[in-house]
């Protein structure tokens, strides 16, 4: 078995490379070699297999041919320009979001060996006049041009899977809070840093309101749907590949104190509420009412609470920083 | 006013063409010159202002350079690979209906005037396990290439008018039936030529069952649409673009009838039914149970009957053959 993770520089990435180092399997199969590309030195792992390290530029067709061989079994399919940087950068997002995915691809129609993909879409792909609730069988009208271009990805999975290229799999991946790390340039960003940052003793601004609903999912939860998402049988899932990853919807308040219920009243007053218009010109078309049937069926979870969430960030994340 | 017809050489590019140079004005203005783009040299057409007549590879940014320029208040964005042909041929298929697209839209926002864009989808990017009816909010299923590419050119229409690139709108057009001339290589050939062959006095195969249903609209109405399309307001479409153009539904048994109404018994007898198994892949995933709230409710119409478009082509192109 002999896994590309595109994108494995990146937090998720990183975590599911961990934790298939854990596993050793995927599919019921030994792990072989695990190939972490990305557009800077992914950051080593620890394996019982080869872990083979590239730095790749997915917009280059040269780039990719590198990466997957036929012997590929796995690909995941990762990498992307954030959604606050694909709206200040135009052609870089379509360059990276929508070429670099069909690059990919057409490398592996090439081959023709028929790999596993599980492709990262996102809850962005959803918004604008579209009555609620949101399912899978929701008009997909993003209102910002990641969202676009994650659309135009499924569309792509979709089509190479019917056409027999690609066993494909699309996740439209909830928020995932809480992130480790440093803030990226997504515009969700915050959903995060007003957790991570007070919990490690910081300040954090928060630039919506306390009623603020969105539709969350952890690292953790994350990486087990990632790894599920690719064993489920292609039958299984049937004709259309893309879906919603199940989340769970969340006001900001709602977060704020189940972080308190864990770790009690001192994090929340290192939270600063403070307006950021080009925030909140994003998110405020984002949709939260949405329902993940067709995941939820293939025994894909979300989070119990988010005070799970909040003891998952401590236990996996928190010490390691 | 400037219009830019691409596709121009094709079927509705020349009608569209043809319904310009009878009106003389669009949007309210007289139309002082007329592009009529494809790749190859199209057909002339005699009008009182100018018409240019140019071939172009819209794979091709030079090619696209020439087409639009800042002057080029309305592009009609209708050259496509069709259904059949975009099966057979998947490269080509995306590189002219979804790259192809991209091109003409890049090109618009490097010259930055934002012009009005009318582009041609397809109720093809409808399909597949989503719930009937098939409204302007259904999820976006297509069981084609065709489809998927014209899928990915609404988010991109959407997308470039969200940004302010251009005044984007995107028409999902119904099979359009009776077309004239000769086959081309669309799934949907069938629907016309077992009209149109009939009529003048040739055999033609129906290689779908009379109990087959499908959604259609005349040449005549959809140019019509074509001309209200780009002259609706930006503020009374809305934020989303795209949207399905009206269109009747009928099995091939009452439009046979409809015919025999118009002209008598003895067309009916020159139809042969066989079965063609690559067709009927292709049109059994598509949708029939298609509402256009939308389009309608901004002016777009449907045909009264297939009655008239027997008698349509029989006005308008019946004669001219």
């Amino acid at each position: 078995m002999k896994i590309c993770i595109i994108g494995g520089g990146g937090l998720v990435g990183q975590k599911l490379a961990t934790e298939l180092a854990a596993r050793g399997t995927l599919k019921g199969q030994t792990i072989d070699t695990l190939v972490l590309a990305d557009v800077v030195d992914p950051a080593p792992i620890a394996a019982d297999f080869t872990v083979e390290r590239v730095t790749c530029d997915i917009t280059d067709t040269a780039s990719v041919a590198k990466l997957v061989d036929a012997d590929t079994d796995v690909i995941y399919l990762l990498a992307a320009i954030v959604s606050g940087q694909a709206e200040e950068e135009f052609e870089l997002g379509y360059d990276i979001n929508m070429f670099g995915i069909r690059n990919v691809l057409e490398r592996v129609r090439a081959l023709g060996h028929k790999p596993t993909v599980v492709f990262t879409s996102s809850i962005a792909v959803f918004g604008g006049d579209v009555p609620d609730p949101i399912t899978d069988n929701s008009y997909l009208n993003p209102q910002t041009s990641y969202g676009a271009q994650k659309a135009m990805g499924e569309l792509l999975i979709n089509d190479y899977s019917r056409k027999g290229f690609i066993d494909g799999r699309a996740f439209r991946l909830p928020t995932i809070s809480v992130r480790p790390g440093k803030p990226n340039r997504a515009a969700s960003g915050f959903m995060s840093s007003i957790f991570r940052e007070p919990l490690q003793g910081q300040e954090a601004v928060c630039p919506v309101g306390r009623d603020f609903p969105h539709y969350y999912l952890s690292p953790r939860k994350c990486i087990e749907n990632l790894i599920k998402g690719a064993e489920v049988k292609a039958e299984d899932i049937g004709q259309n590949r893309a879906m919603t990853m199940p989340g769970r919807t969340w006001t900001i308040g709602q977060m704020i104190d189940a972080m308190t219920a864990v770790t009690g009243p001192q994090a929340e007053t290192l939270i600063k509420f403070e307006e950021q218009p080009a925030v909140w010109d994003i998110v405020k078309g984002w949709r939260f009412d949405i329902h993940a049937d067709k995941a939820l069926s293939l025994g894909l979870e979300a989070d119990e609470s988010f005070e799970d969430n909040i003891r998952h960030f401590i236990a996996d994340d928190k010490a390691a920083l």
